[in-house]
């Protein structure tokens, strides 16, 4: 099986422009002009982060992908490649077999490492009695403008997110766009004190972010941007639309914090929805405060990985 | 689980000269001084590679590691780091806890990625009811003598390998030192044309380098060197130690060639043993010599992937 699929892969695969060595070789060589190495990975599971008999195996390899760069994006950095472990079930699903479930993956991810020009440059393939697992590790180089943190957020900072937040278990979670565009946008600003991608909730990834810089939180209830899924996801919950915004994981939307008194050098609404939540303290721990105007402390709600 | 042991690494992991940005953030950042990334990953799973039940964790997390240097080694590259993907089973084993599997498996490999200056600068840590699988992936940079690919064998080549080979199942495929090291002395010299780690068995290992470089190859049966182990795995399986040397996987011995006119050039044996095994031909396919002098086929034996 193996050695069928690398065949296949070193047809299919597109040919890349710094790709000096793709697959086939005992290591990949990529040209690389740049003194940083950014580098991320994620592991994706058949029953934790997808359903395979549920999700199209293309929509799995599109989202195995889409996370890693939404990493190097949250960073600021410009994926540059990335490299693809499979663990397939070796005796496939209902429909499919090993080989067509690695091929459906790849299918789904290409498409998207295309559009960032982001190739694949190498892999390893394997087959185990488990579940389908896809272990992508990317890597970026960051732009002229340097790189984002998460450690960087300041007392007095407006805390910024992109998007609408929650219910992405509806869809989202498969079909979002990475983005890169806007994070190196916002990083050439210069502007931008600290920045992450919403995977776990913005409650939990707030509080995250606010260790990591040593600060607090105050976070304005109706100031919380909910989507069309969040008020679909509310009706079936019983909660607010605002409780999952907080608390619904997958989001990769980006969290950014900026000196308030910048907000207006910098041309919000860029051509993406940005909206202000809350302002960082000095005052460590995380306060929500409601429509009348009362703070209370705010657990970090969120998906937390077991 | 996840914040426990990424508190636990936090503490555990050794800083790093060239690493600016470690675990913690949505990527690692790493300073790259050179204008190349050498990289490559390799998928461990519980039952295909090791045995959770019989193997101890640490020369689990060790081997994980190791096979990822062994394919920097084949590529005459510096290993400069590494990021692990880690996939626990969620209900443990019968004698340690996920976390406690996912130190045991850290502690491992942390002694081999410090003896090679390779910090595990990043990684993802879930839990599953499948196996434990284990991912990484290593970066590495080439030295000013250039790298080695396994595509550029020429007729009338020596064939050489390092080391001892067969019965790798008897204990080696868990304690190998990655030949990181021998391989950049040898690339240092100029003189090597090809260059491959043997991970699935000389021959069909041989098999794929002369693919990959459009010749053939005459291997003689008694140059092969056979190491103790083969000798004992031959007196269970009934088959000639040199039979095990020949099929046996995962010796991460090297596999290289050069013009036999050069042989004299380099200093054989260096500081480890390398021994002609035979010679590569214009006429395509693999031969074996029989000690008669008499050549019959070799059909690629070793372990093939399923």
């Amino acid at each position: 099986m193996e050695l069928d699929f690398v065949a296949w892969l070193k047809k299919r695969l597109p040919t890349s422009q710094h790709l000096r060595l793709g697959v086939g070789d005992d290591a990949a060589v990529l040209d690389w002009a740049s003194p940083e190495l950014v580098v991320t990975t994620d592991v994706l599971i058949d029953g934790v982060h997808f359903l395979s008999e549920e999700h199209d195996l293309r929509r799995i390899g599109y989202k195995a992908l889409a996370v890693n760069l939404s990493d190097l994006a949250a960073m600021g950095a410009k994926p540059v490649g990335a490299v693809v472990g499979l663990v397939l079930p070796s005796s496939g699903t209902a429909s499919a077999t090993p080989k067509e479930i690695a091929v459906e993956v790849m299918e789904g991810m290409l498409p998207l490492a295309e559009k960032f020009d982001c190739p694949i440059v190498g892999g390893d393939t394997n087959m185990s009695q488990g579940p389908l697992t896809i272990a992508i590790t990317a890597f970026g180089q960051p732009t002229e403008a340097g790189l984002l943190r998460r450690d960087g957020a300041k007392p007095g900072d407006a805390i910024m997110v992109t998007g609408e937040l929650g219910g992405s278990i509806l869809g989202k979670h498969l079909d979002f766009t990475p983005l890169v565009d806007q994070a190196i946008d916002l990083v050439s600003t210069g502007l931008i004190h600290a920045a992450m991608d919403l995977t776990d909730g913005l409650g939990i990834d707030l509080a995250r972010m606010c260790e990591a810089s040593n600060v607090g939180a105050i976070v304005d209830q109706s100031a919380i941007p909910f989507s069309q899924a969040a008020k679909k996801a509310s009706e079936a919950s019983g909660k607010q639309p605002w409780q999952h915004a907080l608390s619904d994981g997958e989001d990769f939307e980006l969290l950014f914090t900026l000196d308030q008194e910048n907000l207006d050098r910098i041309p919000f609404p860029m051509e993406y929805k940005c909206t202000q939540v809350g302002v960082i303290t000095s005052e460590l721990g995380l306060q929500l405060r409601e429509p009348t105007g009362n703070p209370i402390p705010l657990k970090p709600l969120g998906y937390e990985h077991q």
